[in-house]
């Protein structure tokens, strides 16, 4: 019986957030999600998928991409492991408690329903994202599971702000890419 | 910046769970799930939740409790730590592709909304669970989140079959003690 596990992003994640410590725009911080989420597709290290959280002032807390087949763990979605660094890092279970808050996660596409949840527990309080759900199924073939169908003003009921379809095209264009790449779907 | 983090169970579960390697029946199961609910309660390792995962014969695969709190980890709810332990045991992402199939989570109390949608993606074929959700939030004041409404017929399409209630009032007297005992609601 194993009752511990260790959960990593790929080596290439620091040396491609090296650059971005700060982002003080919506568009800089999707522009970073859907960065991660083209170079996880290149270097075939997941799905195609990037998140990160930053603090107050836009600077960069953590970072994530779906790691979901190599980690071997259904739960390695990029928002997931994005918010589990960051709480991790700055020794909280919920963001909203850290000094830095309000804390910022942005995706490269919504949310599935597991993620969803997960928002809720998390402590961020805005959640920004490029790829709408219709792109990420009919580009690239993902179920999103079983969204409640007011799942934003679920999230704005407890504190937090949704703003979708930041740099849709060039977030649905890695979709695209990772469908046409033969991607394994999950 | 970090890039990776560990995951792990209280030090009392491996004893806990030593006389319980298989559990034929769903009210086996279930009591176990409960069974470690209540120690974690009483340990004050975590919030009033349990869950284990079975493989076909009832053996048992893994065991997961509420850590959220003691592992500064939002998603380490009791159902989510089950899934993921079982998962990284059995070397693969989703459980319906590993030997054992098809795959028993027995959890102590209804899942919440994230682990609505983790359900849909760990490749268990049954949900079995104790406490309903009214008695969650009703007994212990959690928030159950951005559940669908119909998440048992979502789940049912995905090929996974619900049986909720079992052991209900054992279940629902572990939320109850937590409660009493001033458990932290996060």
């Amino acid at each position: 019986m194993i009752t511990s596990l260790r959960l990593k992003l790929p080596t290439w994640v620091p040396a491609e957030i090296q650059r971005a410590r700060t982002c003080d725009t919506d568009t800089k911080k999707i522009s970073l999600a859907v960065r991660l989420s083209a170079k996880n597709v290149g270097e075939k290290s997941g799905g195609p998928f990037g998140a990160a959280v930053f603090a107050r002032g836009g600077e960069l807390v953590s970072a994530g991409v779906n790691c979901v087949v190599g980690q071997h763990c259904f739960a390695a979605h990029a928002e997931v492991m994005a918010l589990m660094l960051a709480q991790r890092r700055l020794r909280v279970s919920r963001l909203c408690d850290a000094p830095g808050a309000p804390y910022v996660l942005a995706s490269s596409a919504q949310p599935c329903a597991m993620c969803v949840g997960a928002l809720a527990w998390s402590g961020i309080s805005t959640l920004l994202f490029g790829a709408r759900r219709r792109d990420v199924q009919a580009l690239a073939g993902f179920d999103e599971g079983p969204v409640a169908a007011d799942w934003e003003s679920e999230l704005a009921e407890r504190g937090i702000h949704v703003r979708g379809g930041i740099l849709r095209q060039r977030a649905a264009a890695v979709l695209r890419e990772y469908a046409a790449s033969g991607g394994i779907l999950y």
